[in-house]
């Protein structure tokens, strides 16, 4: 054992990190001199019990240090009952640890400050933990006759002392909570800050929980996601119908019923806040925490969303200049809003890029970072509105393409959303031109179906077909074409024999039969239209369109990778997408589907704080293309119409695709359809 | 006329100031840059015309600068219209006036900016008004197709060109009025801001009007000002009952009040805030402003009215060691407590001293300054506590007294408020020992009142006495002593033979007949007890004690000067204070009442923003004693419960006070009584 003023080696695994260190120091402390953070909310008090290490007891390292439990000073009677009660009897409180000799230690992970979460998607990215939101434990000075600070003064001035704080400010509902928590907790209380400088609560004695709700408010739906601030940790999910679909279905529906109605903001408003107030309850219920430890909310959603939830009218961005009310972050006390979070609970909505791309899309890109890759990426994010990214390395462009709701089912005869029921997958045989299909719910295809009256239900179907949803809506328009029973100009094709399409009677218009009479819910056959494929051609041909006019802008003649976002990217086949030209010509096994990455990047931004300032820099730096007002654009999307064929370079589809050649040729386009947008 | 190159002579009167000003700038440019602010609100657009200049056509100065109207640049259009329309056809607007030569020019006082307010009290103070809250006007960019900055950040930009206002947050409900009051005033804005930095309001065009309300919530009586923030103008004031007082008279029934109710905080915080709102209300009517302009508030009153007012619990300033929740000035947005004033108005409540002295105090010290004059001054706030600062050059101290309500007419058996009918000035002929008095709405004397069932109504008082308020508590005591009806013990003088002293059988204890039945308002003869007697002993004793006990720590012998604060120092006269004993002696003609030192703190405090820092420095350096703990105190506290006598030295009542050498000596004080600080 050396004197006082000695110092030992102290070596910290897995990071590897060693240093000297003076003797008697604790291994909490001499880790931070080292810079490992090991978590810590007591400050030492052995109370959080965050700070467990390992020694590496009897170990040398190449240097020939030898590690010892005998290195550190012994275990006082109160770690001894906390690391049993534990169930870890051989770790140590590396706060009541000090050091007395060489020593070789292990921080597990759970141990750590600022802890990791990966996420996986095209690439796999760590995040560290460090959100907005902070607790500490700190003791109060007892307040004495005579001295007057006030007891908000005497716990500045322990945050000060204890924890290096200072310059802090404090909601008034904290301030109310202060004098009974330090009355219930004998002058010891545990503080939640936000940004080390705004007080956002007090709770008596040691309380360790402070969680966050990411949402991703979506036109049609809210995801939201529950975490841990300290762990990163999802606690719980859970999703709903945004209720503003009961008063409108798309964007424009929406803002015109903010303006034809006086109090049609409010009620739209209120609406989606209640929907929120809701998740927050049921997330806090599935994960057994109270809704008012929820101390932080990031929100994203399309410019038209985040205005609406902050109250403000969305009606200049119904027409150009589609100007916003605020392109920046945005950070506004959760009770303003009429969020019931914790009372003092900040909300953070991410910022948006332009009037059609807003929170959500920022989120994608934060989640994606496509930016930061070596390669030409084209991020897809579908909705009613396409969001379009197209990235290299240092730079973004981006795009609105208006899309519809056809992919999601709507302007579609037999449309409807992902819900039971609905086709999801279509399969169209060449020679006869009928098709097999999946409905959501049943595993089993359609072909092997077995129905009728004398089938026992349990061998049933669990659901008949009630219509397609939008993956269905893909799949079933790329089989017809590469059935042959589909022209690339959108026709039906009228040399086709296949019985499924039922012709009118002058044969100019055929109607295709997806799923007879048998199979179908309400007992009627299950029809594809004539005007359907015209509307999914409108559709993709926007979302076709955008991706050309980026490139064009970028000067990129194709995309080493497509990234697409959302639900509908997870459920479309890549294939079938490129075969109805919906996204440009890719390796198809670089085409992926990266999930809710909107709903990612608002947790990301929820865990850390840095992200904030990251998610600010790609707003700003995002350049977005107008579609609205870009010749180009029209151009791109009149050739965007036709289903692709050997006009396009679509190499990925080099046999998977008909030979089509033999196709009467494309009609000339009318002046007037040609200045609606439209061929025939 | 000089070339575009050239300077000329610029003088400003009545500054005097001059320099050397460009050729071709403006006189309100010019004045800016020879530091005379010259009020504008629009920024030069010929808009707020509140920047209009006198030039001094045909003077010379002692240099021989010639002035001349020649020397501007002429008056266009628009110039002429708006002067002609506001009737001074002769002045300039100073943002339209370019220097083309030497002039000198009047800036009127009403047009310069942070005008000025004097307050007269003791002294004669001027206050620049210069608010937290301020108004400009500005153009706003359009939006433009393509660009992507946003209403928001259009509008900071501008903010940071014309008027070089940057890094600014915005209220959620100024946000929600962004683009409204950009399309209403086609992209011209005022914008009220805080502090510089925090947008709270933006309305469409040129609209001047913000206002602010500084309230001293004392515990009886809530008084409000409405001021004008631009002009420093009191538009109105109104005054109200504390709803409170039915939930407790004074400060300890309160908090226990508080304390025995579940919903008892909540109870009496509501009660005071709707209290506010109804005089916020009250006073814009006067104004003939709405309510929704007044985007400031200060709030001042004792500790445990503050707390309420926050909604923080008085529980522990009902016991030692008396703990503030918050010693600091507190800034709160108005809605969070419920106060409907401008959504985005912010509520400023003073700084405290201590537990028992609060925010109504350091209004009083910012006031009144008594520690930035050359004289002991003693300053007297009379409630239901005492507060008492004692003063010299630089420095002061503080106590709290508790003087309980007897001054207040509480604990007197006729006592009552200041009210109409309430007895407020007594004079007792000494050879009869019979009083007459004054009532409050009623001119005459009670010795000239006709009163009877053949005195026609029209000559009857208008009011016949009901009670007695705090000036005539003061003033009956004090004559009865001149009158020499008591002795200086406080017993009535059993060697008296007035027939207005009613004895008991056994001639040991008297009542004091002050106006017989037929003066009453319900027909009963109204009476000073002993008991009476003995209440307003212990309250004086508390006040005095308390000044005896300052100027013991503070090691003076004697006040140059007393200030007596609230509406009971401005109704109590001074000599029957200092024969009361209720202040030390002090030369008649400095003993001033200074009538609402507090509001008007809470005014000075709402009109310039520098002087809330001057508020807190003056909070934290009052030295506060804490009677309630000092020996001192209750050595005093029992000196005080006499009446003065020549045993203490009161050369300033000199041939006022009667020889009392000849009355019975004191009793000794028992032991018992000693301790709990009351005198027989």
């Amino acid at each position: 054992m050396k004197n006082d003023s000695a110092l030992h080696t102290l070596i910290l695994m897995p990071s590897g990190r060693r240093g000297q260190v003076p003797h008697g120091i604790t291994v909490l402390e001499a880790a931070r001199q080292l810079g490992v953070e090991i978590e810590s909310i007591c400050g030492g008090r052995q109370t959080c019990q965050k700070c467990r290490v390992r020694v590496e007891n009897g170990r040398f390292d190449k240097a020939g240090i030898h590690s010892s439990e005998d290195h550190l000073s012994p275990r006082d009677e109160k770690e001894i009952k906390l690391l049993n009660k534990l169930g870890t009897p051989e770790l140590r409180l590396s706060c009541n640890a000090r050091i007395l000799g060489d020593v070789l230690i292990t921080v597990p992970e759970e141990s750590r400050a600022h802890k990791q979460i990966i996420r996986k998607s095209a690439g796999e990215r760590a995040i560290e933990v460090e959100p907005v939101v902070r607790q500490v434990y700190v003791e109060v000075a007892e307040a004495r006759l005579g001295e007057h600070r006030g007891d908000w003064g005497r716990l500045q001035d322990a945050l000060a002392e204890q924890w290096g704080l200072s310059g802090l400010s404090i909601d008034i509902h904290a301030l109310r909570r202060l004098q009974p928590a330090l009355r219930d907790g004998k002058q010891a209380v545990t503080v939640t800050l936000w940004q080390e400088q705004h007080v956002l609560d007090i709770r008596p004695g040691y309380q360790e929980g402070a969680f966050g709700l990411a949402v991703d408010v979506g036109s049609t739906t809210l995801a939201a996601y529950l975490c841990d601030l300290r762990t990163g940790e999802l606690l719980a999910s859970a999703s709903a119908m945004n209720p503003q679909v009961s008063y409108g279905e798309d964007l424009m529906s929406r803002i015109s019923f903010v303006t034809s109605r006086r109090d049609g903001l409010d009620v739209l408003h209120k609406a989606v806040i209640e929907a929120l107030n809701r998740l927050a309850a049921e997330t806090a219920r599935q994960a057994g925490i109270r809704r008012d430890q929820i101390y932080e909310a990031v929100l994203v959603g399309n410019t038209t969303m985040t205005h609406i939830l902050l109250g403000i009218s969305p009606e200049s961005l119904g027409g150009a200049p589609f100007a916003l009310a605020h392109r920046e972050a945005m950070d506004v006390k959760a009770r303003d809003l009429g969020l019931r979070l914790h009372p003092a609970a900040n909300v953070h909505i991410l910022p948006s890029e332009a009037g059609h791309v807003g929170a959500d899309n920022v989120a994608v890109l934060l989640a994606e970072q496509p930016h930061t890759r070596p390669e030409i990426i084209l991020t897809v994010d579908v909705g009613t509105n396409a969001e379009i990214v197209l990235s290299g390395p240092g730079w973004m462009f981006s795009a609105s393409s208006p899309t519809g709701p056809a992919f999601e089912g709507g302007q579609i005869s037999a449309g409807m959303r992902a819900a039971p029921g609905a086709i999801e997958r279509v399969r169209i045989d060449p020679q006869t031109g009928l098709a097999r299909f999946r409905v959501i719910g049943e595993e089993r295809w359609s072909n092997e179906w077995a129905v009728g009256a004398d089938v026992p239900p349990e061998r049933q179907p669990r659901h008949l077909a009630s219509g397609i949803c939008g993956s269905g809506i893909i799949e079933v328009v790329a089989e017809l074409l590469l059935a042959g029973l589909l022209l690339p100009d959108g026709r039906f094709n009228p040399d086709s024999t296949s019985p499924a399409l039922r012709w009118d009677a002058r044969r100019r218009k055929a109607d295709y039969l997806l799923a007879p009479a048998e199979l179908s819910a309400n007992g009627k056959p299950l029809l594809v239209t004539q005007e359907d494929i015209r509307n999914i051609q409108l559709a993709k041909a926007a979302l076709y369109a955008g991706a050309k006019l980026l490139m064009l802008r970028a000067g990129v003649a194709s995309v080493d990778r497509i990234l697409l976002a959302g639900a509908f990217g997870s459920y479309i086949d890549p294939t079938h997408a490129l075969v109805l030209g919906l996204i440009p010509d890719c390796s198809l096994e670089r085409i992926h589907a990266v999930g809710n990455a909107a709903g990612d990047g608002a947790r990301i931004a929820l865990l850390n704080r840095s992200q904030r300032a990251a998610a600010s820099q790609i707003a700003r730096s995002v350049r977005y293309i107008e579609t609205a007002v870009d010749p180009d654009f029209q151009e791109q999307f009149v050739l965007a119409m036709h289903l692709p064929h050997k006009r396009d370079p679509f190499p990925h589809l080099e046999g998977i695709l008909p030979d089509l050649s033999a196709a009467p040729p494309r009609r000339r386009q009318t002046r007037r359809n040609k200045a609606r947008g439209i061929t025939q």
